[in-house]
C-alpha cells in the first residue's frame, strides 16, 4: 500500500478543516470598516488556527514523503489525529458565541494537545511499519518536539483560568518552534532525492 | 477504466462528511469547561460518526486497492453508499436538536443499514465486473459480516423504542466486528504485492 | 495540459456541492420517527438532488476519460458548468424554507438547465481543443440529449406555475434519458482501452 | 519535493471556498420567482467572487504546470494566499447581512488586495527556489499586472467611501485584466511540451 491515499484524505479533511472555520465567524454587526474592530479578536484566532492547522498539513506532507509503507494501524492513527484537529472549528465557535470564556481557550489546549498526541501516534505508527532504520525514524529521533508541544499544552488548560495572555504566549512559542524548519527530515529528505 | 477517480471522488465526499458533522454541533452555552459536560452526549455521537464514517473509508480503501476494473453500475453503487452516510450529519444534527429523541436514534439505524446495503451493492459490483474469481471476490466469500451488519441495523429499528442502551451496543458491537482487520483481503492484498 | 487537474478540482466541487445539501435541510420539528414524514418531501428534493449532480459527476468522468488535451477555454467552461452546480443547494435550501413554493420549483428549472447550457459549452470546448474526429466529437454526435435536456428545462420554468407535477415528471424523464448508458462514448471508450 | 501535493491541497481549498459562498447566501423571503429580485444583488456578488476564485485556481494551475521544484517557504507563501482566498465568503456573508454596506465593500478590497500580495508572494517563491531562469520567472518579467492589481485595490478600500460603482468598476477591470491569456505563460507552457 502506497501512501496516495491517505494523503489524499488527510489533504481533503485538512483543507475543510481550514476553510469552514470562516463559516462559523460572525461577520460584524455594523456596516463600517470599523465594525470590524469589533470581530479582531475572533480573526486574530481564525489566523492563529489556519496558521496551526496549515502546520499541522506541512509537517504531514513532509512525514509522507519520507514515508514507504502504510499499514491499517498508520490509517487510525491518523484519523485519531484528523478527528482532534476537526474539533478545532468547533472551538473557535465557542470562543466566538462565548465572547472568549475562559472554558473556550482551556478547551483549545485540550483540542491542540490530543492533536499532538495523535500526531505523536501517526509518527510512531509509522515507524512501527517502516522500521528503526526508516527515513522517519531516524528523522524524529528522540522527537522532544512532540513530547514538549504535549507537555505545553498539558500545562496551558490549567494556566487558562490563571492567565489567558500566558496562554496564548505558550501556544505562539508551539506554532514558533515548529515553524522552524526542521534540519533532520530536510537532511533526509535530500538524501531521498534520486 | 481504473479506480482513481471513483477513489478521489469517494474521498471527497468521505471527506466532507466526516469534517461538516462538527459544523452541526451546538457550542455549550456556558463560558466555563464544565459547560462541556452538556455536550458529552453530542460529541460522544460525533465520536462515534466519525469512527464509523472513518471505517467506511478505511474498507473502501482496501477494497479498491483488491478492484482491476469498474464501470457504470459500480459508480452508482458507490453513490447509493455515499448518499447513505451523506444522512450521517442529518441524522447526528436531530440528535443534537431534539436532545437524543427516541426517533433520531431509529433514524440513525436506519440510515446505517442502508449504507451497509450500499456497500454491499458496491462489493457485489466489483465482483460481477471482475468475475468469481477476482481478489474481492475471493476476500468476501460469504460476506457475513455484510449480512450481519445490516441485521443489526435492522434489529436496532424497533429497539430504538425499547432500550437506547441495547441500540448503543448494537452499534458499537457492529463497529468492533469490523475494526477487526480482515485477514482474507489483507492476505490477497499480500499476494498481490509486486 | 492533461486532464489531472481539472478533474481533481471538478471532483473537490462536486463532492462538496452533493454533500453539502444536506447542512442546508431542517432536522424534524419532533422526536418521532414519524416526525420524519414532513421531511419526506424535501428529502425526496434532496434524492433527486444527489442522483442528478451524481449524473454530472458521472459522465463529466466518461467525458474526461475520452479528452486529450485542454486549454483556457475549456477551464472555463468547466466553471460555468460548475457555477449552476453550486446553486442547487441554494434552491434546495428555497424549496425547504419556502415549504416548496412555486417559485423555487420554477428557479430549480433555471438552475438546471443553465447547468445544460455548461455541460453543452464544455463538450463544444473539449471538440474545438481536441478537433471534430477526436473521440468526444465522435461519441457526441448531434447531442441531441444535451439539446433535449435543454428544451426540458426552458419548458418546465413556466410549467411550474401550471403544476408542480408535471415538472416533476419532466425533471424525472431528463434523469432517466441521461441514466440509459450512451453507448457511443461506451464503444469509443472500449476502442480505446489499450 | 514535486507539486503535486501542493496542487491537490490548494484545488481542495479552493473547491471549497467557490461552493460554500452559497451556504452563506439567504434564500429569497417570499415564494415566487419575482422574490429573487431582491437576491439578484448578492447573486452578482457571488458570480463576481466566483469569477474571482476561479481565475485564482486557473492562473494557480498554470503556475504550478511551470514550475519544478517547491520548498517551504512556497508552502506558507501559497497558505498565505489561502488564507486571504478564504476570507472571500466572509466578506461576502457581511454584504449580505449588511445589504451591501460601505464597510463591506471596502473590506472586500482588502481582502482581494491581501490575495493578490500573496500571489505575488508564491511567485517569488518560485522563482527563488527554481532560479531567475526557470520558466516562471521568464513569463512573470516585470509583473506589472501582479503589481497593478495591488495597486487597484490600495485605491478601491478609500474609493468605497466615496463611489460604490467606481470600485465596482476597478474590481471588475482587474478581472478582465487577467482573464487576457497571458502570452508569455502560453509560450513557455508551449515550449515545455515533449
Amino acid at each position: 500500500m502506497g501512501t496516495g491515499r491517505i494523503e489524499a484524505f488527510t489533504d481533503g479533511v485538512i483543507a475543510i478543516i481550514i476553510t469552514i472555520m470562516v463559516l462559523e465567524l460572525k461577520v460584524p454587526a455594523g456596516g463600517d470598516l470599523g465594525a470590524l474592530g469589533a470581530s479582531v479578536p475572533i480573526l486574530l484566532a481564525y489566523v492563529f488556527s489556519f496558521v496551526n492547522v496549515g502546520l499541522y498539513w506541512n509537517n504531514h506532507h513532509h512525514l509522507m514523503l519520507a514515508t514507504d509503507r502504510i499499514d491499517g494501524r498508520l490509517l487510525w492513527a491518523n484519523l485519531f489525529l484528523l478527528f482532534w484537529l476537526s474539533l478545532v472549528p468547533f472551538v473557535i465557535r465557542w470562543h466566538d458565541e462565548s465572547a472568549f470564556a475562559t472554558g473556550a481557550t482551556a478547551a483549545y489546549g485540550i483540542v491542540l494537545g490530543m492533536a499532538a498526541v495523535g500526531y505523536k501516534l501517526t509518527v510512531h505508527a509509522i515507524v512501527a511499519c517502516n522500521g528503526p532504520d526508516s527515513p522517519v525514524a531516524r528523522a524524529v529521533g528522540r522527537d522532544w518536539k512532540g513530547w514538549g508541544s504535549i507537555g505545553v499544552y498539558l500545562l496551558a488548560v490549567p494556566l487558562a483560568y490563571v492567565s489567558r495572555w500566558a496562554v496564548v504566549a505558550l501556544y505562539v512559542g508551539v506554532i514558533a518552534m515548529w515553524l522552524i524548519p526542521d534540519r533532520r527530515i530536510a537532511r533526509i529528505l535530500a538524501e531521498r532525492r534520486p
